[in-house]
């Protein structure tokens, strides 16, 4: 994505990280990750991460999705012998996640989900979370998310993560961001 | 203690949450760990818990001090050949907190320790924390902190939390707190 485009939703996560009244340091802000998956979607598909703490036991973030911003469907596959998959744990701290797993499709979910993305969204047993709900999800755990209409704050504590080991259900997706210049 | 006094104790500390803007749920409230350590005297020594989540992988909670409450020298042994000890992340997330460890000693440290216990804090690298700062401990290393004057709330990101096996430099503390009837 675009260097521009990444400043401006990094902008627009900062917001909404100051309506969650969560305190952010100027070097924080500046190297949030923004990620539109490579899609050049971001207003749909897209994901803005600040990373508290990411070691070889434990990690630590914060989540921040615009207004009707979707994490798309994925799962965190067992890397070795020792590490079975990342294990996660959500909590909302403003706003409200529409979170997606597997177990009994929700036969009125309050996902909107383009219909050009549709086929790659898989699991619909509905999660709703609003601040101070949380969920934890077993490693390897298909998994989706899509933010309510305000945008929302979703603090994520988990086992270590190695995004680039995700595996996501619509083919060509690419987590880590490329930031291009404008 | 005394269950009354840890009931009054966790309206304080929630109240110290909900300065720093932390939505904690009914049920969260009326189950938050109070410890005297057994000293029986909260208002120097003691702290506040609120566990979002403590499985065999990682460990997100709350520490809530109240004003100049002090959290007593310790640290997170080795437990087996796959667990170092637990390795620990501290942000700050409201009040100031002042954490020591190993390391060259401040001269003028902002803490204030009672004489009684002053023998049994041996650390005193300083660290201050404001909200937005952190820092990552490595296992085992000695370290405790006090809040400032208006209390602090600290967000710990850890490996497993295994309270029960934590050395204290004071004889005689009891991490676990047992409530007993007015």
């Amino acid at each position: 994505m675009r260097i521009d485009e990444a400043v401006k939703i990094r902008a627009k996560a900062l917001n909404l990280l100051m309506k969650a009244r969560i305190v952010v340091m100027p070097d924080e802000a500046e190297s949030m990750e923004v990620t539109d998956f490579g899609l050049g979607d971001a207003g749909h598909i897209g994901l803005q991460v600040l990373v508290y703490e990411n070691n070889d036991r434990y990690c630590a973030k914060e989540l921040i999705l615009l207004p009707r911003q979707i994490c798309p469907e994925h799962r965190h596959p067992p890397i070795d012998a020792a590490n079975p998959g990342k294990r996660e744990t959500f909590r909302c701290r403003w706003g409200i996640v529409y979170l997606y797993t597997s177990g009994e499709p929700c036969p009125h979910p309050r996902a909107i989900i383009p219909g050009r993305y549709r086929s790659h969204f898989t699991v619909w047993n509905e999660i709703i979370l609003r601040p101070g709900d949380q969920t934890t999800l077993p490693p390897d755990t298909l998994h989706w998310f899509q933010a309510g209409d305000e945008g929302a704050v979703l603090s994520e504590f988990s086992s270590s993560s190695i995004d680039e080991l995700d595996v996501w259900s619509q083919p060509g997706l690419v987590r880590i961001p490329r930031y291009e210049e404008s």
